[in-house]
């Protein structure tokens, strides 16, 4: 089944092996006029490029991207844009014992179940080189929105037990911080942790939150493709997330009606709340204030302890993964949240366009 | 934007208000020759149906399904299914005021800023009243799956703070109170809590678990149509849905890699895992264990106290609710979130079907 | 798989058997506002409506439409329009053979051959009675296109043998026999012809022509949904069509570049073509002139003459249909093919609004 | 929107510009297991590749097909399937005017119009060019058919106003011919018809006919996926076609239904029919004999004659094409209408495996 495309009218498709010859993205439905440039992909894909800190592969890819179609005189033309970033450190060996061993955590077995083999050089399809093209299509996205004036902040709340309250936040941080967290005195604490699980041999997971800001009221479709069921859609195809939740989130389930509900006012003529424990969206709609998000990112999988296993062929064994992991992938997979969300963002501001028949006819017969 | 479908092959189209003449679905692409009868799906919608306990809505409906199309000798045919419920006891003079007010909680101020303006009685589009041709849709999935021999337990997790550890369950007792709960001492607790509420004139909220077995491995379309992802748009698209987690779900985000990682073994032949942190979903494809997730509810937004909130026309004011609410719609929701879960696998295991050339070239020249 | 919808962003599903309780269809993404009524639709559906005149079955259905979701206060609320008519005139005992043997020209076999049995009582899915939501979906569409001031013009070019030449058309006529030709001295050979067909219990086709007036330049999408592909689907998915052609059509394969190519010149401001070989399309996108079409209708499979075939357990034998069919389709199926015209076109300008980002920053940011 | 993609199980998304950098398509959908090399698809892309012969363009392009990712040791994996083709002879020079001047019967015009500018080296998107990616996926598909025993014939049944009638059909004589007509001596007399009208700096256009054997039964889906509906899309998005028809086809208008029904009979325990004017397609489902559609190409639109028509600023203007143009393109379709053909049978072969509860119950539970 065609399961490798995700929009609408803003539309991907992405396609491509760990291992394999090239990564890369088609998206389909960016409207005519929008500047984009060669730099404005890069810059995305570089933000989750490996080989940036001590806590990132050193697989080394300089994931230069580039564009094959779709944009003429550095504007999009309203045809498909094709984007390509050629695989060039595949030391494909590191993996030579994973084509008969099942890896725990990853979805070796599952393809096989699936599928009846797999290309078991590296994670394949499943591998998180898969994500090179959501964010490169994500920097167009964004770009989209840059210009609509809807601006994501995006940043790692979490690592392993070392969280952020929200009281602390510093979005200058941010960037201040390998880790990418909004307060970097957490961050060097998470630092001192994730130093201490790379001795262990282990790994690291955490949560990623996703602010968006300067959202119009009246985003998102009933009934399926409300804007958090799309969002979460979105976001928990990534391989690592285990979790989605939306403004108040799980602790909401705890709440009352009364402390819950976000109480509506009205200033300068704009309609506003005095809480936002919907994270910005009611009945899957946006209601204008801010949407807020957090996902939860499991531990790298691979870890260079041994590990109970089985073989291609149902035996017992034992596996030690070599090859160049992340001890965490939270830091490299911030941007690649922000790309699904800006994505989303986008093929919903799209589709809100044929709402109303007032527009319609003002938009044919002005 | 068509926002009312879901699912690729077997896919559901629900339509309907709350308060207008009738609620449906129709159900396209469910395979010619399953044996399904107007007691199946009446049981399903029973299950959701109002005024089953104190905890429900006082609001009267016989809520009786008519099978429209589909359905021949008491078997799918192969074409689209249509089924319907009439709407009976639409007491809109109920809902006079909040033509003219938003209620905080509720979609009305985001649907008047997307369409302009709304059907205002009751909650239109966005009512819960909606979620009867899910159901109805529900009971057909779930029937297809029984007949593969996959079988789906819902209930109550937690009601507001009262909640069932894992180590507490006992499913014999779901059905042995009216909160779905697997421990009646716990739903005990819970009753009291939600009399306390509804004293209080507010509302409560809750977690639904649900736990699949025996399915098998192979399920779920690798990148964007995995199993956890789709099953993510299929729940979080129920209205007070605010987050949901699979297998340890938020917790994996603090854990390590080598204790979340659940170990392989062979048994018997057969591939099983030590643990099952990761849910049954490895790379957004089914091991073979159970499927388990969990849905996180909020209060009901509709509570008798007065808030602040402000007209249609901006003006700030109090709103005080009347009507006949549920202060609590987790037991009522267990059934819609079995539904849209037996959708989604049915789906999956259709489109699942074209995996292989093997089984291709077997179904056609065997 | 899901078959019966049609449409992107204007989605129809239509459902319903010709012998079942009921016929209907789910109209999704509709923009809110559009102003219809049951009336509106009615009219529509009556140009369908068996009894018409003597060369339309005998079948009494009166095929009163009901409005089931989607419509409050005279205007479309953005949500699903679900309307239905229910099959009245049922005699299923004419059909009693049919249940066993296989009807020449009919879909008796194929259905068996897909889904192994089928609902025997008339054409269950493949009878024209499926026609009836294409219908009312179509009545929603052209009043859309009416406030955009895009007009339709759908007749009888050719019933049988009998032909009216471009140079005869007097679109007055139309409505002025009950063939709908647009001449009314070929209407009455056509008559006489038909008077024929009946007599020597045998049947008749023909061809439609449909010719859009007002349609802005640049509707259809490339690649695979430009206007005339998306017309050739909704259109030879009807049940009868065996060929489509645009503009000069067939004949244009037998032309040469110099003679086929419509040059374009420029008149107080607006580029127009000096031919219309084209049919109005140019790479599949709308160029501002009149769309034209035509349709080519198959004779009535069912016709009173004994002829040969098989029953169901594969024995040869010969079988003479009874029960109360159309000596010919064309005149009914005039308004359903003006029905699958307007909806496609509806679905395609909606689709067009976001071809330009400027167009959407003007939306977003006026 | 997006229009680039077609198939909803097997589904191809073509990008690429006549003069960008390159021309692509990924497939979606395509099931692990079935053998294909480079040679395969080459051996396709050689069949449309110009400089064929003197009817085709003389621009130099090796057209070498490169696979980035879906295959893995000869065998597709399951996963998306990237394939690309770099422009290597892009003499954009040759197409200096056409920046500023709508060429008749090209896209220029109304690529404008819906986009607001365009990529005006060549074609752009509209280009023949645009084929490479159909042709490409259509040899994957081809060989999917074939190990299913199911063949294409697919030639130029007319060149201009030089027909093969059926009863002259020798398909050995169609690779006999540089114009692939089924009978020399009749390809000889087009060859010369041909030669006279590049003489006079015209073009000509044809029909091509495709004949399907060893489709079983049961294969289209209804209501709006038929085989025939879903043909017409697939073959009718291609730029040049003005008309389809299938079996009898436009001729069927003017029968009468005794003697347009196929009668049935029963030979060897196998259903067949006496005539096919059905085209092998009854209620838009395969009845097991052949599949015939024929396609009607117009004239190449790029003559080197003079021609009237408007600049982009709306002047009146004439214009002389130059560049390297085919004189005819139904040669060089022929390959092309094979694709779209092979595409569109795999996803409706793969789309029928749902059709039935008794496959899929075999399929999971055997």
């Amino acid at each position: 089944m065609s399961g490798s495309s995700f929009g609408k009218i803003f539309r991907i498709t992405t396609w491509g092996e760990s291992h394999g010859a090239a990564i890369g993205v088609v998206i389909d439905g960016c409207p005519a006029g929008l500047s984009i440039s060669t730099e404005d992909i890069q810059a995305f894909l570089n933000r989750r490029k490996p080989g940036q800190s001590k806590y990132a592969t050193k697989r080394q890819e300089s994931d230069q991207v580039e564009i094959l179609s779709g944009i003429f005189e550095g504007k999009t033309t309203g045809t498909p844009i094709s984007l390509l970033v050629r695989n060039q450190d595949q030391r494909s060996k590191d993996y030579g014992n994973i084509a008969s061993v099942y890896r725990p955590g990853h979805a070796d077995y599952t393809y096989d179940a699936k599928y009846g083999f797999r290309d078991y050089r590296g994670g394949g399809r499943s591998s998180g080189r898969e994500t090179i093209g959501r964010t490169a299509a994500g920097a167009i996205a964004a770009q989209f929105l840059k210009e609509l004036g809807i601006t994501l902040t995006t940043f790692a709340k979490s690592i392993g037990p070392i969280s952020v309250d929200e009281n602390e936040y510093c979005f200058d941080d941010i960037t201040g911080n390998s880790l990418y967290m909004p307060n970097n005195a957490r961050a060097k604490e998470a630092s001192e942790y994730l130093d201490n699980m790379m001795q262990n041999l282990d790994s690291a997971g955490g949560v990623i939150e996703c602010i968006v800001s300067g959202m119009p009221a009246g985003i998102g479709e009933p009934v399926f493709d409300k804007l958090d069921a799309a969002l979460s859609q979105a976001v928990v195809s990534l391989g690592a997330v285990k979790a989605i939740e939306f403004g108040a989130g799980t602790k909401a389930a705890a709440f009352n009606g009364s402390n819950n509900n976000d109480d509506f006012y009205s200033e300068h003529g704009k309609i506003q709340k005095t809480t936002n424990n919907a994270g910005g969206i009611l009945g899957g709609i946006s209601d204008g204030s801010d949407i807020i998000f957090r996902t939860y990112i499991k531990p790298t999988p691979s870890i260079a302890q041994s590990q109970k296993t089985v073989t291609v062929d149902g035996e017992n064994t034992e596996i030690t993964i070599r090859g160049r992991h992340d001890p965490i992938i939270v830091p490299r997979a911030i941007v690649v949240v922000e790309s699904m969300t800006a994505i989303t963002l986008v093929d919903l501001l799209l589709q809100n366009m044929s709402s109303r028949f007032d527009s319609i006819l003002n938009f044919y017969r002005p």
